[in-house]
């Protein structure tokens, strides 16, 4: 059994422990918390441990997976926790990634760990396709489209303007766009001609929902760009309609081979839960670095280092005879 | 440089040497063939040698790409190959590839070789989509779909019937299959429920068209358990549309996270030429497999113990920035 331990307990972390509950060769061994653990109800019988008290665990924890979030925890998080454990994150700051690299690969080198970053599915499975369908074909071009889903930061966004008591926004691929890629067109597309977005908001009591429309698609580096709706709900549409973290997208790559023979690529991903989603990824790859740190490897990985086969549960035989 | 050579140049082998002059990474030293050399014409300025003279090539080659087929080649060529150079290939009969890995590595290995089998889409790119699907999804139901697609083992199997003087193969995926899937209701489906046959057939000169179309939807193992339909056409029309071989297909993963969030995987290929895609598949992986051999990796290896990265020609620190 891999003796696994989740750092971190919000949709994340509850999306690990249900993922870890369906692999049968892994198991919770606790969950560690900046929180009270009083205050931390697990969905399973699991100490509940204050992060303070981590390097205790450290003969019974095989792997730790980090389930903070990119702005301000995995920074520092992800290297103190290198430094005693094999971990894992899901780290998404595209642009801080090499520097968050260098800073995690130092502290498991120095520590004799293991680790990987920036594992989800964007970073993670969407880069994944991005290299094989690049290697593939060297002449071409990538697109990535994502949504339909909920994007958290631009949800935010939309609920500190003032009047908005709740809001939620969702962005969505245009599908002449899609299409236009998939017909081997090579489109050079613009950010409003790639994906559109669509915000559902609960005003305040007497609010102005002009100014909250203004407000919302002038603003700057979120909406500004796009094309963007707003439609005013209900409280009770709210909790009905927009209370799950719905996500996906597509990974298109259109090239050519031979002289000029169209060859199209394309992986997407129609997520009910972005969370259950990104902790499922999680979870497989917190196999695969048990693995590897068994067969002596230390430092930092990336999704593109690891072999397919060290994420299944089945062994080398198996996956030729059933999935080769 | 990554030198290269190929074994055997029909439709696969033309297209690896179009995708090895894309590649500014490898070069193409020579091509082997079983024909008289003479007789062989290569699009580029190459040395034909006859697969008898192989051995002497040993020191200026570093991965032969066989491109024979897996009927009656590869199950010897591959292994006696690897006795003497680092070799690849696309061996593609699932039933028997248990055997035909354990012949390559046992060749491999007692030469000290390395050797990559079963590359090119299936098997190959979607038996990794299989795995990563399954991996992270472990609750749920993979499904393959074919085409839309010419199956050369369905149109060979047309041109035999008595009075068909051309004739070619479409496999179909059937789209309320695909859609049922998609819409996560698990279906389990029937071999005609999955795909549907189309067939245009050129006849003979007063050739009986109901016993050609009798013969072919009744033929046991290719169509009597599939939905056929048989068009008749001329020879220019014939040549006009059917002289492409176009391919792809879909891997679909439709799974629950959490108590039943649905979650759906999807990868698709959509080729214009089925050996062109296949070509530049093994290109990208021969230059994995050069890297491995020199990392020491000797023996047979299939893409489920190939990291991604290993098929770029990028850096790893590039990737980290550049696709992650």
């Amino acid at each position: 059994m891999i003796r696994t331990a989740i750092a971190g307990y919000g949709n994340l972390g509850k999306g690990v422990e249900a993922a870890i509950a369906r692999a049968d060769d892994m198991e919770l061994v606790c969950v560690f918390t900046r929180r009270d653990p009083e205050s931390v109800k697990p969905a399973g019988d699991v100490p509940v441990v204050s992060m303070s008290e981590m390097a205790a665990w450290k003969d019974k924890v095989d792997v730790v997976i980090l389930c903070g979030g990119s702005a301000t925890d995995l920074p520092h998080q992800t290297p103190e926790v290198a430094s005693v454990f094999n971990v894992i994150d899901s780290f998404d700051t595209h642009a801080n990634i090499p520097e968050h690299f260098k800073n995690v690969d130092e502290a498991a080198k120095a520590a004799g760990t293991a680790a990987i970053i920036s594992c989800g599915w964007d970073p993670g499975l969407f880069s994944v396709n991005r290299v094989y369908a690049e290697s593939i074909l060297p002449c071409g071009n990538t697109y990535t489209f994502w949504g339909k889903g909920v994007s958290q930061g631009h949800s935010d966004a939309i609920r500190r303007i003032p009047g908005v008591k709740r809001g939620i926004q969702y962005t969505i691929p245009v599908p002449e766009a899609l299409d236009a890629v998939r017909e081997g067109k090579n489109p050079q597309l613009t950010t409003r001609q790639k994906h559109t977005r669509e915000c559902f908001v609960v005003p305040e009591h007497g609010a102005d929902k002009e100014a909250i429309t203004e407000a919302i698609v002038t603003m700057k580096n979120y909406f500004d760009e796009y094309d963007t709706t707003v439609h005013f709900i209900s409280d009770e549409e709210f909790v009905r309609d927009h209370s799950t973290l719905p996500h996906g997208g597509f990974v298109m790559r259109s090239g050519i081979t031979g002289k000029a023979t169209k060859q199209h690529i394309e992986y997407s991903l129609n997520l009910g839960s972005n969370p259950e989603f990104t902790a499922s990824v999680l979870v497989a790859y917190a196999r695969a670095l048990k693995r590897l740190y068994d067969e002596g490897k230390t430092g930092a990985m990336t999704v593109f280092d690891i072999a397919p086969a060290y994420l299944s549960p089945l062994s080398a035989e198996e996956l030729r005879s059933h999935l080769l």
